[in-house]
């Protein structure tokens, strides 16, 4: 089989899956279903074609340690190409496209979503090696998932002419249909548009270049001049900013004589609320799909999932239950969908429950805030090997820090001493201090702060190897 | 208006309340409505009287420092009896009879119970007001609440001949009714009965013991064999276990000729579930009643509260939302009472949930584990005034105590300091170690403990003044 190179986007947001899913954590970071993140699970699909290069990461500057952790979980190496700002699939996919043909433009690029569920893996093989043939003659391949009822959640594909064995020519695509005309191209045999493509790097680039050329010079630009440090490649700012925010839909495929269609029926879905979750998961004799600690009594039909908190439900059908430990999300299940607004009210709120998680993720590690009073706040802080929090000082705080886990190297001014666990250090108020994790495990400390304001922005940074100071 | 000493019952545990009301720290003790428990509020309620004496509190050892902590910050005093065990409410009403009555039987006792709500005092105290006149001529007063709906839930009392103004003879007692009997019992003018009581300490124990002697035998002996210690009393373990484990309405008053009943209206409600409290509450114009972080989207007639985590209910009608740290109950809401088979069902799983908090009461003051890990767990502990921790050691664990509010003494080994906001002590493994607060304001301290196990029960008490040890 011809070698691929992966490209797999992991840009989203995914607030429909609110509470579990918001910008701070993606749903494609989340368990939501396994052990592992859908980021996760394609990557490691992707490393089982067997004929796969490494795969290049697109996501963003804020995820980008998430997406490096998440894969020295998986012990896997991959190139990360960081965008500087959100401009929608087009200049992503192209930004990708142009940083892989910097190498080879010849090689075969499959586009690949960090949040899809895809549960039948050999269908899905046997989908990209049918889409090989058109691909290798330069054409613009897309998957189209064989619908499995009336979606009006997706936009369609009509296959046109037969290309190769598995192949059509695209005769057009078609936007998101209401309930009726959905029915219509169910009937018509049109196929989902999932978003996975497949061609090579630079029949891409010569596609997008016929239809934006200011858009192909922009992210030319925003490659050649990237911040390359290991295996990542941070893509320079004010040149990806001149690049129109497009769908790749919108920026090529819509009006490329190029498309090509693979239909595939690899149990895909792209688990767009928790209706879908629910559809997806193993549900017990009354249809209930439940995760974590959870009592169900008389309950029909509901998906119910707990981070942490015991949850009971008594009496009810076809609900929602998400419970972590700061949001509860109840809602029917028919109306998932309008979860998004939840959100967006949150948002207009101001309130911290929209956006981030009481887990916050760092370069280092992260950490929680475990409880907190008058003049005072407790955190919990992981500090993964090799990770190093910025030298640093406090204006209107204290702090005690007790190692449970691990071994630290704790700076507290002039003085630099190794804490293991069930030792103690005081930074007083001003000190300039530093924990750092030069060991093999993870450091895992308790850290009380006391003071008069106990704000995250009460930080002098003084030195920092991420480059925050 | 002649005197009267109230007698406040407090034994009851309220599971269809959970997971608010837990065996640990049942509903009365709870602020259901408003800042208040029921218990302040019945203790506020009957000091209102204007014409009552100190108050004497009947509960079970379990709950006597939380009596006295609700007490405290309500600033007001009162006399606590304490039951070694349940036996029902006839021998703890009568117990409370006996212990009135050795200072004076002819004290007249008013029966309360601290889980009701009474909306209209005034239109409450006018009924026991009309009781006074029964009451000083030996009859035996129940207070028969007009009902507002044909309720299957209570007991009901027919009225028979009128005795004085406001006051009839009982003419019998019915059981619980099915709704068809129930409908009857409104028609013909019966009363809901709803445990509140009036009469002579003198006149309740005749009649006990004209039905049953050998309660009121054994409940002599617990009281005059009593340990007694400033305001609090201990009945006998031994003699009340002899009592007769029955309700004061089977014990007496269904046999008693000398029962009166005097009607009122005052808005009261028995809390009973959550459905009741919803009742209670002030509906949005949706109809929704919520307290707490709550988000409420196309959701009508629900009653939702949240004690901690932002609560959101999405296109829902007629559910109980009621969410804690650790537990979340989501039912139906005409469905409500049946949350005592959940508790049923948490309990016969072993689940913590069930019966305890994560606040956990304590003599001195409480505690919260509020993180754990592999080889560590984090307390908060508040230590009230005068509040003294045994001296202790453990086996198995150091400690770490960071005091973050007021000013401890703290005992280690034969070293004793204060310890101010912002210090820290090291409690090594094995090392003979106390907390204890002589100050004016509580004590927090954030406790990180390190060891290999570190459950509650590794603790050796040396000295104790609650004698726990």
């Amino acid at each position: 089989m011809t070698e691929i190179r992966p490209l797999i986007m992991c840009g989203g947001n995914g607030t429909r899956l609110w509470p579990v899913s918001r910008a701070a954590l993606p749903k494609q970071f989340a368990s939501l279903m396994g052990e592992r993140s859908t980021f996760q699970q394609t990557v490691l699909r992707s490393a089982r074609f067997g004929t796969t290069q490494r795969p290049l990461i697109v996501t963003n500057a804020l995820h980008r340690y998430l997406v490096e952790e998440q894969l020295a979980e998986l012990g896997l190496k991959a190139d990360v190409l960081v965008e500087p700002d959100r401009r929608d699939s087009g200049p992503a996919i192209l930004a990708g496209a142009r940083e892989i043909a910097r190498e080879e433009p010849d090689t075969l690029v499959l586009v690949l979503a960090s949040d899809h569920v895809i549960r039948d893996e050999a269908a899905f093989r046997d989908a990209v090696a049918a889409g090989l043939a058109p691909a290798l003659s330069d054409h613009l391949v897309t998957f189209g998932v064989t619908p499995t009822h009336p979606a009006t959640a997706y936009g369609y594909i009509q296959p046109g002419a037969p290309l190769d064995e598995g192949s059509w020519a695209v005769a057009r695509f078609a936007e998101k249909p209401d309930a009726m005309r959905a029915a219509g191209y169910v009937l018509d045999g049109y196929l989902w548009n999932a978003g996975i493509f497949l061609f090579r790097a630079g029949a891409l680039i010569a596609e997008y270049e016929r239809h934006d050329p200011e858009t192909v010079a922009a992210v030319d630009g925003a490659v050649t001049q990237a911040k390359r440090d290991l295996d990542v490649v941070c893509l320079e700012p004010g040149a990806f900013a001149r690049a129109r925010r497009q769908s790749i839909d919108y920026a090529v495929f819509e009006h490329t004589a190029r498309a090509a269609v693979v239909p595939m029926a690899c149990g895909w879905s792209d688990i767009g609320n928790w209706d879908a979750l629910w559809s997806l998961g193993a549900g017990d004799p009354d249809g209930n799909v439940v995760q974590g600690e959870v009592v169900m009594r008389d309950a029909r039909g509901c998906y119910v999932a707990s981070d942490g908190p015991l949850t009971s439900v008594l009496g009810l059908s076809d609900i929602v239950v998400v419970a972590s430990s700061d949001s509860i999300l109840v809602a029917d299940r028919r109306r998932a969908g309008e979860v998004k607004e939840i959100v967006a009210s949150l948002q207009s709120q101001g309130r911290p429950q929209a956006d981030t998680h009481p887990r916050v993720h760092r370069p280092w590690g992260w950490y929680e805030v475990i409880d907190s009073g008058t003049g005072f706040q407790v955190k919990r802080i992981v500090v993964r090997p090799s990770g190093r929090l910025s030298l640093q000082k406090h204006h209107h705080r204290a702090e005690h820090w007790v190692v449970v886990t691990g071994h630290a190297r704790v700076t507290i001014g002039d003085d630099v001493h190794e804490l293991g666990p069930n030792q103690h250090a005081h930074i007083p108020l001003g000190a300039v201090h530093r924990l750092e994790n030069f060991g093999n495990t993870p450091v895992e400390i308790i850290e009380v702060q006391h003071g008069d304001y106990l704000g995250e922005d009460d930080i002098v940074r003084i030195e920092d190897i991420y480059a925050r100071a």
